[in-house]
């Protein structure tokens, strides 16, 4: 009666190797959970010989990966090599050959989802991706099915472990930018190259994947606003607290009237918010439901256990669905003829707080032509700070917050403002977010 | 292609009436995903012209409960009556006339569940509760199945509603427990008996659910060690809080070496820690797993929307795996073969740190003798204050925390100091926990 699922894995690195270890070391209960074992039979590597996380033994390596896809003992696999091009290649053929995908893949199924999608529906293969989005978090599964029978209107999350790192520890120990970023890569939590965490882009890959499962709608990662932390200073972080805020890099996708806000940028949470207190590099999920209310869900967001976690959970969904044949949760959560392209607003329509800072001239009047601006513009002023120049200086910081209004009026007070003869360089703005 | 499941409800007060609600108001959005319509055809109450949250025009009403379970036209049973001699009845006879089940009824799961589980594994029928533990949370899908890949450490819970807003207040508005009782039972926040949330027994139906569901073991509620929240007064809040702690109402189900603990009380939880800011009638999940690491879920624990959304979460997975006939995930997350009767461990066998404070005359001395006793029995004091009485009060407050150590080296050390002449009265204790 035990039935046997049999994998194969492209790559072998951390989510790989980490993902034969949580297999092996937890073998008895899996069996206990499923009555079924599950198998990694070969994994596909670039380098054979490379030093490994995992023990290597049981199965075989090989530097051909189109052996794995082709195998046809193979029921899985998991692709955990990363990139967009020949994971892409690999996964339309293994999907061609009737197998069931699960992948770790963000950049993957953000940027290629739509075809990845079409494809598997038309094989009638799995295509699962929990390990995608917030590591070991379950947040793939509640929002296909914990969440289904509610409307979603919005999801708030910190899904980028690196740069909430760096944030956590500019505000934690007043330092800059660069030293913690410089810090955060000797650490091995950023990359070499860590454009793709600081620019937004790791958390515009994962927002799309939300977005589409919450609303239903096709993968548009293309649309996604995004902003990175790379602009944000210690001076930001300092006047934010004064405020009562914490800056953290979100990403935001909500359902309203006209559209699907989708945009990932440097936020103001208040203070006591409980994503305000998600720090170093935790993840979590904020998601605002009609009927269940507001939930979250908090975990590790990276790192081989983690995603291995969600791989496992992965397979196991495969391994319990399978002996039906039936594939019973569509893969974006909604029925393949249902998912509907919604409209995504553009910038110029977004609405939401702001917090702005500036230099200006400390002379008499400059608040009140500051504040007669905005007033001018219908945005009203919920606070707003002047601090003294040090000796010998003689601009003074100031920093407002606005109520919540128009994007394309406070951009529109920032040309004005730009323009005083006053106000010298540019004026910083980072959206505030209440919940 | 589009199926119809027909459903009948046991009871229609605010958990039924908000399934009803819910329904009705998603059902585009749930056809969207499912690709069925979920309709219900009939509802049992007791009084067919009572008031009611929802609307009632389009199925039947009924007082006969007996019909609900023998309709051979309803596919799906869910039981919203509470109690557990009826319902435990109706919802055996249900299973025997081979309908699918969905309860958020607590008391049945923790009490009678085990008898409920095996009728509903020999008639192949589903039986699916996640409405009874934490309200709209999915935590009992992301133990069965999002976490299945993992061993589960422990789990430790806020999942008292009513039991967390008179602590919350009383700490937040300096008051002191009847006060808020009263003013929460005002509310509707707390029943006009209140003994079944503030004696801890609502919580501990819920989390034998909870360590069943973790651990692959029977239910086993008469086995939870369960203290309430009557004893915990103002004064204990402050003095936890002068040594940075918070005061919650815990349930915590823990795997050691030695078997699980099982157990309900106040706890003194770090400030810092994300338990110690979920605040109000709000629920929190936190679990300890292998693989995945710390893991936090978080969401309204009661309320009928909240309630609803779970029980139509347990719907639509019926509807999904109702066309292929098998029953994919096992009722307690493990192969109905595989559920182990683990060991429960005693209260003396208990190991934490912990928090006592008592009142002793305000005399030299008295200081040293307290720590000798606890030297003596080989318990480290962490922390030791001592507040000096009002004027005309001769005893002064003695508040101490120790480490990590035996609960019967503790409960020694209560008994040598209660026959302390210098100290009045009995010693309080509440156990701390560190994460």
């Amino acid at each position: 009666m035990t039935e046997l699922i049999k994998v194969g894995l492209l790559g072998l690195g951390t989510v790989g190797g980490g993902t034969v270890n949580v297999l092996q070391r937890n073998s008895a209960e899996i069996s206990r959970r499923t009555g079924q074992s599950i198998q990694v039979v070969a994994a596909a590597v670039r380098e054979i010989n490379a030093d490994r996380i995992c023990d290597t033994n049981l199965f075989e390596l090989t530097d051909d990966p189109v052996s794995i896809v082709d195998n046809p003992e193979i029921d899985v696999v998991i692709e955990s090599m990363g990139g967009t091009e020949l994971a892409f290649d690999l996964v339309m053929r293994a999907i061609a050959n009737g197998k069931h995908i699960i992948t770790a893949n963000k950049a993957l199924i953000a940027v290629r989802g739509n075809e990845i999608v079409k494809a598997a529906v038309e094989a009638n293969v799995m295509l699962a991706f929990e390990a995608a989005v917030a590591g070991g978090i379950s947040v793939v599964k509640v929002l296909r099915e914990g969440l289904a029978g509610n409307q979603i209107k919005s999801i708030v999350g910190i899904i980028n472990g690196t740069g909430n790192y760096i944030l956590t520890a500019m505000g934690d120990e007043q330092r800059d930018f660069a030293g913690v970023l410089a810090e955060a890569q000797a650490l091995g939590y950023a990359e070499a190259d860590p454009s793709f965490d600081v620019d937004g882009v790791d958390a515009a890959h994962k927002l799309t994947i939300l977005a589409s499962l919450s609303f239903g709608m096709p993968l548009h990662f293309e649309r996604v606003y995004t902003e990175g932390i790379g602009e944000i200073t210690l001076t930001d972080i300092q006047m934010a607290d004064e405020f009562g805020y914490r800056i953290k890099h979100l990403g935001i996708a909500r359902h309203t009237e006209t559209g699907v806000e989708l945009r990932v940028h440097p936020t103001l949470v208040p203070k006591t918010h409980l994503l305000a207190n998600v720090n170093g590099v935790m993840n979590a999920v904020y998601i605002d439901a009609d009927a269940a209310g507001s939930t979250l869900l908090y975990g590790a967001g990276a790192g081989a256990e983690p995603t291995a976690s969600s791989i496992v959970a992965d397979l196991i969904d495969v391994a319990r669905h399978k002996q039906s044949g039936l594939i019973n949760v569509p893969i974006l959560g909604f029925q393949n003829d249902q998912i509907d392209d919604l409209q995504v607003i553009a910038q110029s329509e977004f609405a939401s707080a702001y917090f702005l800072r500036m230099e200006a001239t400390d002379q008499p009047g400059v608040l009140a032509e500051i504040s007669s601006i905005f007033a001018g513009l219908d945005v009203s002023i919920e606070a707003i700070t002047q601090k003294e120049p040090p000796a010998g200086v003689n601009t003074a910081a100031i920093s407002l917050i606005t109520q919540f209004t128009d994007e394309a009026k406070v951009l529109k007070a920032i040309g004005k403002l730009e323009s005083l003869s006053q106000v010298s360089g540019a004026v910083k703005l980072i959206r505030i977010e209440h919940f």
